[in-house]
């Protein structure tokens, strides 16, 4: 089978359970699933260059991951269980401030592997570097929206250079003409960017038709200080700045009160929720959920960095996501199972426009197969309850992203070598920043 | 290699790291930990009936999971998202009505298979049929203490009864002289047995030498309910009945105050945090660690059955349990990695008196091995961070449990025909609810 990994093939993927209902779903050569349903299998076995038995696995469209800064993968374990401020400036920062384009490329190829393992197979990233980690993601074979993190510090000469920065990554991307990568403005947050810079940024993002992702309202002091400064809070900020629109990305929005919550679902703003980051750095407050769902936000879901998680697997970030809005805000019934799944599904592809997130004909073949054949899914009286509270990320076994598959029955290609290149590359940067 | 699972022979372990060393085990044909060190291979090499090459794996002790139900597995996805005493009286308990000693041998072969292929290899269970139970245990080659879960609802006619099936059990058990099936009383919580009942349990848990297994200020309700009726606290009401020893486990512990958590510590308790299932079922209060390490208690992790779970991986209620410290008691450096990983292993060890829960020469051999060729392992900045904040129970690649290979390379023999048998019992306990 190992001609199946190759360049994009047809494909037929009998008996695999998706909706509850048992089906086969053929893949054309263009990466598009051309047929999903009972009589798939009979039309399309003779044109299909290959053919994967599903053995009952659960298929689901391919998870979307929507905020992470990937190459922080190698920063892994590097520092935790302290307090933001000290865990930024006496560990992070100055471990950041010896990063080469070579860690950004081998801590990319490293999250992306963790992804392809894990059932992820579109991500939005913002960090530095991001010609290396566009490499990283090409070779990779799945999604990535890529922005530069745009931090300004108030300061107009690095402000143009942000500007300029953004400007060749978004020219480089362009150049590259994969369907599969994508660039984004990334205006770190209100602290980190000055209003003209988040005006240049959303100014940007309109002209060149991309979308904005953004660091919102993670902590407490973030609104308190903007209040201080700007007299409102931060998503009037940025709304003043252009910033809020249906192809914006905010990334953690704990501390939004109501009004906020409104003007996000006015402007149709996706919505990032990252639980499993906002525990670990003890933010003291959940997305809210239901205020925004109810706004009409687009709510999803995504990991952070792996310094703040710290792994990459969307099947426990879609569970402590569930867990985390029943307790923090005291109903067992909130973030059902079927509405967990969608953030990190449907609604997640909605906010990255790759038009992926659903299993249904003329969608792209963004495909996941997770096995049925284990205790996490036995017994199986609801393979979305299974799914969002039971499997991890190790269930899957056969990940497809556009049309390609990229791990079979758990086999990932050249995985040895990324493991290999990525804890090099860790030892490398540890080592430099311990010498410098 | 597939004689190594059958009866117990030595065993060398090469190549693994322990407490960040590269050293060598040998596990004797008693079952025992003869040697761990560098000089191991030398010494033991040609004693060993078996070599497993550990290829740079993480050894860790085998986990314990403190609060189980384990024949739950088959309300796996049953019924989720739903109030509790709504969940309870219509889904949970119509069902379990019609539970079988076959389904609750089943269920538990389902549960110590999931605990085998996650690395736990002991766990305190309170269900019914636990005869049953004892007998999926015993084939499954892991370690419990099982109790009868004691419910006279006040009545002294339910109480007799349950006096005399906690004295059955206890004898069952010990007719099996099987060191790694121990008995517990198990009665239920404070509103579900009366004080005579309370103290039934703490007399014959005295005379008998055995453990206590009890739900503890679960919920708020549970601790008001108590104030209005007994004019005291829950912890305080258990103490005047004699429960609160240092052989007893009390579960979730979620609403004690400063004074209780001081009384459990002078009580040498040992308190099972139930961190996923407390977030599920919404209890609005995480179980107060620093109070209670800070007196002295045992803090130990628990699952909690696979109704509100809805699983028995310890990792990832190990990671839950470091998120929800910090999340809710607002402190990032509160239950810091190696802290979290001490209640999974020698904490929960010690409260259920195996003496397991440490690789050291004479002890037991209850070890598992975590692949360090894996994304979740890459880098190995720090091997306790990655273990509670990276990976999950698929990780685990060998489990052995008293010097028996229950799982070698991720192979447990007969896995198949427990999925099924557990499958197939789930199945008939739902249609004979449904049909009834």
């Amino acid at each position: 089978m190992s001609g199946i990994f190759g360049r994009r093939r047809s494909l037929l993927i009998t008996n695999v359970v998706a909706d509850n209902r048992t089906v086969d779903i053929f893949v054309d050569d263009n990466g598009t699933i051309a047929g999903i349903g009972e009589g798939v299998r009979k039309n399309h076995r003779g044109e299909a260059d290959f053919i994967i038995d599903g053995n009952g696995a659960l298929a689901l469209p391919g998870l979307v991951n929507t905020h992470t800064h990937a190459a922080m993968t190698l920063l892994r374990g590097y520092a935790d269980d302290m307090i933001l401020q000290d865990w930024l400036s006496q560990k992070i920062w100055p471990l950041e401030a010896h990063l080469t384009g070579n860690d950004v490329y081998w801590g990319t190829k490293l999250a992306c592997l963790e992804m392809i393992r894990s059932g992820t197979t579109a991500f939005n990233d913002m960090y530095f570097f991001m010609e290396d980690a566009a490499r990283a993601v090409d070779e990779s074979g799945i999604r990535a929206v890529l922005s530069y993190g745009f931090i300004d510090l108030f300061n107009a000469e690095k402000r143009e250079n942000e500007c300029r920065a953004t400007e060749r990554l978004a020219a480089h991307i362009r150049s590259l003409y994969n369907p599969r990568i994508k660039t984004a403005v990334g205006p770190h947050a209100i602290y980190t960017v000055s209003p003209e810079g988040l005006e240049w940024c959303a100014e940007f993002a309109r002209e060149q038709e991309i979308g904005i992702h953004i660091h919102l309202s993670e902590t407490e002091k973030e609104v308190n200080d903007c209040i201080a400064q700007h007299g409102k809070r931060p998503a009037a900020l940025l709304d003043d700045c252009g910033i809020l629109t249906p192809r914006t990305v905010a990334a953690h929005c704990c501390w939004l009160d109501d009004a906020e919550c409104t003007l996000l679902g006015r402007r149709g703003v996706s919505v990032s929720h990252n639980p499993a980051s906002n525990m670990k750095l003890a933010t003291n407050r959940a997305m809210p959920y239901r205020a925004l769902s109810g706004a009409g936000a687009n709510t999803c879901l995504g990991t952070d960095g792996c310094a703040s998680n710290n792994n990459l697997d969307m099947f426990g970030e879609v569970k402590i996501a569930a867990l985390l809005q029943k307790f923090y805000w005291n109903s067992p019934t909130l973030l059902p199972a079927p509405e967990a799944l969608a953030m990190a599904t449907v609604n997640g592809a909605k906010a990255l426009g790759f038009g992926t997130g659903t299993l249904a004909a003329g969608a792209p073949a963004d495909i996941i197969l997770v096995t049925a054949r284990a205790a996490c899914n036995t017994p199986l009286h609801n393979a979305t309850s299974n799914i969002v509270y039971s499997c991890s990320g190790g269930s899957v076994e056969t990940t497809i992203c556009n049309g390609r598959v990229l791990m079979l029955n758990h086999e990932v290609p050249g995985d040895e070598e990324v493991l290999s290149g990525a804890a090099g590359a860790a030892l490398g940067l540890v080592k430099r920043a311990h010498s410098a």
